[in-house]
């Protein structure tokens, strides 16, 4: 109940950062879908750490394993569990943090609550688990790929620095997953500077869900942006969502605000997107956009004070193997958490226009 | 399942703008707590329509029935189902708006999804539906009442104008639910000028949760602000949520957006409240802070360019009894998500600690 | 959570014996499919007291008003809430009764969990709440009548009384439900005997599913009969369920029990039925067949021996208006329980078909 | 959704027969538990096939591993997953069956409602499933052991041979699990007798659990009976449940059937117990007694006719591995799936007494 999400097509995770493997079993795969490890582990590839000085070094291969639900290559109907063993998981560096509340980290509200604590890596409360997500929002694109639904995300502004285009085939071309190569550029010198300060960048996030056909999501308590909201909050660091003009809307005028429609080459649109692609909870066939704000990397390597589990003052230098800016990374987790919200939405919707 | 929310406390809904009643289902309620109808009727009289010059003249009495269990004055763990009938819904006015899609409103997905729209009031996509979950949250209130624990929610901004001090005692002194009388001057006058050029406005509502105990909510996917999103996204009009520091996160380095544990009167608690009072998916015992972008009222009196359901070019006005500001009366819908939210947690959190 | 039953199609129920309603909203009923107050009137009439002079005289007229999910005289994918008000709730006579646990009832068992207990008739333990169930289940039948399936129950056994044929038409021609006019008979005659004697009879209930088509039904935690198990075992005074041959499997032999598949019409069937239409958890497409065993009525004149809520010992007579034999109304019950199953599997089946 | 059991303790599994592995998340485990690999293992080689010559010859070590949700030997809260390699899994002898149906089996209904089956040892439908379940079994019967609560299933009738006394210290004692040391050997007997003959039998299995609290379970959807009959009829083989005295309750009256209440050393308990130590829905603290009727093994030796995938005759003998009685191994499932459904209970009751 607790480590489930979705509805029809639902995902249960389990895992800690420095456990012996992450495992998700997804449910409620419709059968006669092709799927291969290859499939996962390119979606993995994309989240794995390692891959440039920006962000951390962690040493993961992060190889999937498909356990069941596959058979003659293709999907049977049956959930599909999949594995990933945690490998470089050197947990020795904790042992000096081991009952020191780090400022930002969720050590001490697992402690209060559980009453026990795994520190090592952050243990279930480490963004590992998104690992988890990531594996089975691939099987979440590979079904809506059969529909030509194709969910993006992009860093769209970090550390003050904003894209000024969108240019969605340039995201996977910079190490920062963002849109416009230029602010790319500055973005990564951000990234680096920040860095050598010990300290880290926040930012924000876009997703844009394209060809999401009109009728999706259930009011009034499955809506298709109060699941979104659900899914990207749910993800570590995100301190905000907003669907469409977001925030924005606080300043507009109802005659503004309004997207009006209007019938173009045979099909319903509106001429502006202040929804967002979503009217009173169901996808109107624009397209589906999503904004999160990611939260600088709590884990910093300068000194903060703090207090340890006996209440007494300590300092603290968290000189582990943390990403300056997990907002990069966070980029596919949004999309495969939003790909999990339009595929369960899309098998919801079979029940009623079945 | 789709008019549905909570898990161990939980409501479920029914009911259209015109139809005969608005019914909600509350179960999972505690034995032996005292309810009446009375504590009910308080909260759904701040959310009733007609009380003002600046909210919409629907002239409803809504006035509650509690239905079932209740058994000498006092909860009993039975299921507490609640109506309140829908009495001054003249539907001869929406004869017009029939076949018209209105801009911003849920009327084209609702036909694009069901293939049938009870268009009087909008039917099921009507905020009448809120009616509910003020009840429901008037329970739920009840519940937090006993541990203590206080919701407030309040307009902190309005067209453009913003609260500059928040100050709990004042908000139901003003007709727009602010905590800052000289703020609300202005914000009543911005009203009553887009009311008058038949257009409206949006704003952003401020939510705090005072006296939660560390330890509420329930990782990786009953986290507490994944759940307040995830309510605070289902209120109608709403296009955005953020957690304390929210989006404003985009631009703090790690250092500044830590917020550093001390101790005090024998109490963990943080310099600052960055976090709005969540760390990793659970309370840390600091206020809970959350905020909604809600967008001006769809509904305006000017002409807007629309289609009919055949396609055709239309004009519309939409001449109503409604609100040129619905934030004013979402702040007690906000209210009430939010404590059916923290009562959930509060109720699962019995399970761990049990 | 606990009120509710279903995945798609699901009921969420309140009410008590002598609370002022029964409620029961019903989600996920597809649109546009014509319903009205009619379509569940009469099924609550079948299952209405004070019929005969076998059952209960309590004189409800349990009158049903659909409050909302209808558009025009259809449906329209919005939940449907109904309420049956409580008439003939003379609740004097309980007050003796108030502090002493009548034996086979769930006064001793209520007042453990929760601490508190309504006395009056039940309260929330009593059968009256079948009745939230039938109203889910008529609107059920409506949807299964558009697939041509058809769901029957009826007393297959009653004092010892087997019906030694069945004909599906005679169900209805007798005041015992019974498909067989002389068992009928001597079962109308023993429930008569058993009343002047002061005290009940028990039975067994059969109900037969026709033109299921195969498929229906999830492995492994959604399997059909796991489902039916789960519904039929929630009707009061039900204490066992049986699925095709049931409990004679225990002496059969492999060789006995597996029933031979065969092409007959261009059509798969088997050859007997002692799977009871349903293989690992799916339909096959044969005649659903589960069998449900009864209790006698626990309320009953006669006096017997049990202790207050004190500890002290008491003599007791239920001196109400009670069955002889609940089996009778029964049969309307899992009727309404099966169609429900039903209709939740056949929903649940889009997601997978689409 | 599909493939998880449990609101509070859930289970979600996956695996076939002939898959790499067999997967089970368990979560909502209360935290600070000892539990250990040995916890599980113990409870796996109980159902362990090979151990015997009245059992499937199918050599598999069933080793689990737990992959997460423990630390220093104590459960977190964090859900646990664990895995069981599938190693002695040549299918090659089922490419002979590949397109027929063997009668009994779910290779039909699968077909049907999939459109794709994984015939290799019967897939996704094969009992090798359950032993997902009496991993997750374990961990339950490890939290009930702590509240001193003892669940105990084991061969009440297998082949038309009762057993007249239930010691229950017996149980292990002999290879089919009966409580009654004479009984079991001329089951034994029977058993061999019907392998010589290609031919397998059917019986009955009750489950007694001991020192269960008064209060659990949950009107009018989570009763206790009927969560009991929802788990038991999930168990591949099972055709029938019953709750106390069962089905014998059809020839009962209401006198004989009543249980009376007295108070014995300070506590409340019943004269008889035909009840099964649950009423209304809700334990009453006497023992809690289910029966389970478990049909003869599908798969025989002995020519049997069927069809084929293209509606041609066809005969089939099935030479697998094959248990002649199924029943012997599932009461250990019996067990796990009851202990299940007491936890789950258990844990829900927190929420109203917490």
């Amino acid at each position: 109940m607790f480590n489930s999400f979705g509805n029809i097509f639902r995902i249960t995770t389990s895992g800690e950062s420095h456990g012996r493997a992450m495992t998700v079993i997804v449910d409620g795969v419709p059968p006669n879908i092709e799927l291969s490890e290859q499939d996962i582990q390119k979606e993995l590839d994309k989240r794995r750490p390692g891959q440039s000085n920006i962000v951390t070094p962690r040493a993961e291969e992060d190889k999937v394993e498909i356990l069941s639900g596959i058979f003659d290559g293709k999907t049977t109907g049956a959930p599909i569990a999949m594995i990933v063993r945690n490998k470089d998981a050197d947990s020795s560096k904790y042992e000096t943090l081991k009952d020191v509340f780090r400022p930002g980290h969720a050590g001490f509200t697992y402690t209060e609550k559980y009453g026990i604590y795994d520190y090592k890596g952050g243990g279930r409360s480490s963004a590992r688990e998104t690992l988890n997500w990531v594996a089975a929002g691939a099987i979440a694109k590979k079904i809506l790929s059969q529909k030509k639904i194709k969910v993006t995300a992009y860093v769209k502004e970090l550390g003050g620095i904003k894209a000024e285009k969108i240019n969605l085939d340039d995201i996977r071309k910079n190490p920062v997953n963002c849109p416009d190569m230029k602010a790319a550029k500055k973005m990564e010198a951000a990234i680096l500077k920040a860095k050598s300060e010990n300290n880290s960048l926040g930012g924000i996030i876009e997703i844009i869900s394209e060809n999401v056909p009109a009728g999706l999501g259930d009011p009034v308590f499955l809506k298709l942006e109060a699941q979104l909201a659900y899914a990207l909050m749910s993800i570590n660091a995100v301190k905000g969502v907003e669907i469409g003009a977001g925030f924005a809307v606080a300043d507009m005028k109802g005659s503004e605000c309004n997207d009006l429609f209007e019938k173009k080459s045979g099909k319903i649109i509106t001429k502006t997107n202040n929804s967002g692609g979503i009217l009173g909870g169901i996808s109107n066939g624009m397209p589906i956009i999503a904004r999160i704000a990611v939260k600088p990397t709590s884990s910093i390597a300068q000194e903060q004070e703090t207090i340890d589990i006996h209440g007494k003052k300590r300092k603290i230098k968290v000189e582990g193997r943390h990403d300056p800016a997990v907002i990069v990374r966070a980029t596919v987790i949004a999309e495969a958490m939003t790909s999990i919200v339009l595929v369960d939405a899309l098998l919801r919707q079979r029940t009623i226009t079945g």
